[in-house]
């Protein structure tokens, strides 16, 4: 089977990366903390043994370039994880871009075929989410470095000074020198172990809408203020996403998701009726109409809750929209191929819940996501894993659906 | 009108309480800090002033007591606070002990009349909750004052012994001494503001329970872990307290409450499909009958949300359970004639929803309590207030009641 990738380096340098920050069976390696710096280095020094020519940013990105003429593919992801990371994540996507380029050029067949591999810089927005993607298509980001903050009030600037890449230059997007960009990934959920597959072709990218939701009642003693005066803010934020929850599950379909990860009851007494209640919700879909069906739905119910009067509601976006982002036709089809040659039937078709950095390459250059399976759907925890047939599996249908691109690019 | 009491020496006695901790218009007078301390102090003075023999006892209760041979009545309450609390609360039933003390002593009329008056330490649970009348009535103190600390990690102990209280003697119910306890109060809720009413006899101090609640499912990523196969304990909590609302509503009458103060979704992250949640429910009513049934409702509901199968509900007590204590109807029906005698129809009957020292004492003495209104039914707040002609009222009425419990008790 051509190309040929290496599993022992490849599984080789998965471990030597979930070195750098390793706690536990997990990862913890924050963008641009030292760990995470040490980590780029390491990474641009095997770019650089791969043949490339690679260098770590004014961002943070580490990117290593093909040194071959002609049509190049673009594969990478993310070497940055979250405060409570698994040791694949983003980090498999960087090391596939890897292997691949390394063996495409060791194989006669391929040697002619360009490359490029990156690592962008904070994808899961310790300080600015998408920070080196969003750098290299163009996007501002001068703002952010000097103005974004981590959780601990490190600023941006300040990481990126001590990381000594503070004014370093910015790799930018260059025009007609990619033809596609490619990103493998784990699925970060249970879909392809529910249907016993081992790969996905991503079609969307789907949209995010993050709301808090305010509810002001009356804060009153809970013994001596008798139901039928209460304005409990905690009991209509209940009625209230009760019927939220029924309102949208008659709009979803199979792949619609909302969820209510946070609440707040103020003042959080077992003794006091709560005057204010909060909930933040989050819905997320790949049909942008549906997003705005729920959009409607949702401001239809606040409205309808206000009239009744006990307790006022209010909305308010907790972080700005993001849209449904399509997969290149082009790119989904050449994986499919690969993934039905190498392992016919074993792979579907499926949207990505989660945000990625092919969102925001997509509008400038063709791109496309491979996902391999999570074990329980776990991720972004450290008992995140995958078993190593399917991580080298993955890595082989990346690899051919390169060569695919690249070869139909040529032609 | 007979007995006469002194309204501007009641008031100022009120206002000079209140200088102890006062914040703003609040009061921060929490049990035995310094300034309760002084404030404990300065009452026993004022008592002695008033022709009493007083005591700051060994657990900090003020106890002032007659000089005047024959039955005996017991007036009081407690003078220490909320962390943010108000001016009247438990002080108001103190300087109407107090005052009573006083005006039925200056009076030819009244002269004979023994009146015992009462501060009862740390009502309001700083270290132990009604400290003071428990120790009163002989219930087992010792373990509370050796291991109960407050929210700031002080152990009682110290602060008794800061306060040179540690190992003095403590008051004790002295059998056949008294006739009857009363306990005036301010309401703490809006009923008899809504009722245009002015006096409360009160008839129940309403049973308690308080529940924690957990919902045990899975963590999961909330963009790609599609709604079918979530077991997302937030949704679950919803669902649940949406159910049981409907199902306490069925049960309940107009002075059965139940207050859902406290939530923790876990993580508490907008992406992360929370693995956990907690409410924590309390509800209280009259009827220990119906507290019994809430209870059944409760566990039928937690059985058949288990049942069900997906997210796992389990039922700890938070709190012991208190069951509802009934007034003496002697004192009630002494407390009404007064309070008719002096505001005809200006007065009606109502549970307590608030515990008091009152539910301590009532199986040891005959008990009963008066309550005057609170302006928007607020109380455990600085902006806690009473209308002082309603202030003077309420003495007024309390201490015709109890001339008229002393006089009964002595025929």
């Amino acid at each position: 089977m051509i190309p040929e990738i290496n599993a022992k380096r490849l599984l080789d340098d998965l471990q030597q990366l979930r070195s750098f920050g390793a706690t536990g069976s997990g990862v913890v390696r924050l963008a641009l903390s030292p760990v995470d710096v040490a980590a780029r280095r390491w990474l641009a020094a095997r770019m650089e043994a791969a043949g490339l020519v690679a260098t770590v940013d004014g961002v943070g990105t580490v990117f290593g370039r093909s040194r071959r003429a002609g049509p190049t593919l673009l594969i990478g992801s993310h070497s940055d994880t979250q405060p409570t990371g698994g040791w694949l994540d983003g980090a498999l996507g960087v090391i596939y871009g890897l292997e691949i380029a390394r063996a495409l050029g060791e194989q006669p067949e391929t040697q002619d075929l360009a490359i490029d591999v990156a690592s962008w810089c904070d994808e899961e927005g310790t300080f600015a989410g998408y920070l080196g993607s969003r750098s290299f298509v163009g996007e501002a980001v001068d703002d952010a470095i000097a103005t974004a903050t981590d959780r601990e009030g490190q600023r941006l600037e300040d990481a990126l000074r001590q990381a000594g890449l503070l004014g370093q230059p910015r790799m930018r997007l260059e025009p007609g020198r990619h033809v596609a960009y490619l990103e493998p990934h784990i699925e970060q959920g249970g879909r392809l172990e529910a249907a016993g597959k081992s790969i996905g072709v991503v079609t969307t990218i789907v949209g995010i809408r993050e709301l808090r939701v305010t509810f002001t009642g009356q804060r009153n003693h809970a013994g001596t203020t008798p139901m039928a005066i209460r304005r409990d803010a905690a009991m209509a934020l209940i009625h209230f996403v009760w019927q939220l929850d029924a309102a949208f599950r008659a709009l979803a379909d199979a792949d619609t998701v909302w969820t209510i990860g946070r609440t707040e009851l103020d003042p959080g007494s077992l003794s006091v009726v709560p005057g204010k209640a909060e909930l933040f919700l989050q819905f997320r879909d790949a049909d942008p109409m549906r997003l705005r069906a729920m959009e409607a739905k949702l401001a239809d119910l606040v409205q309808r809750t206000n009239a009744t009067g006990a307790v006022q509601v209010s909305l308010d976006e907790h972080d700005a929209p993001s849209e449904p982002v399509a997969m290149d036709t082009g790119v989904q089809g050449h994986i499919a191929a690969a993934a039905e040659a190498i392992a016919p039937g074993d792979w579907i078709r499926m949207p990505s819940g989660a945000g990625h950095d092919a969102q925001v390459i997509a509008p400038h250059l063709p791109s496309g996501m491979l996902f391999i399976p999570s074990i329980g759907g776990i991720s972004h925890d450290f008992t995140e894993d995958t078993g190593l047939d399917q991580i080298v599996l993955g890595c082989r249908v990346a690899a051919r659906a390169a060569v695919n691109i690249l070869r139909d690019a040529a032609n």
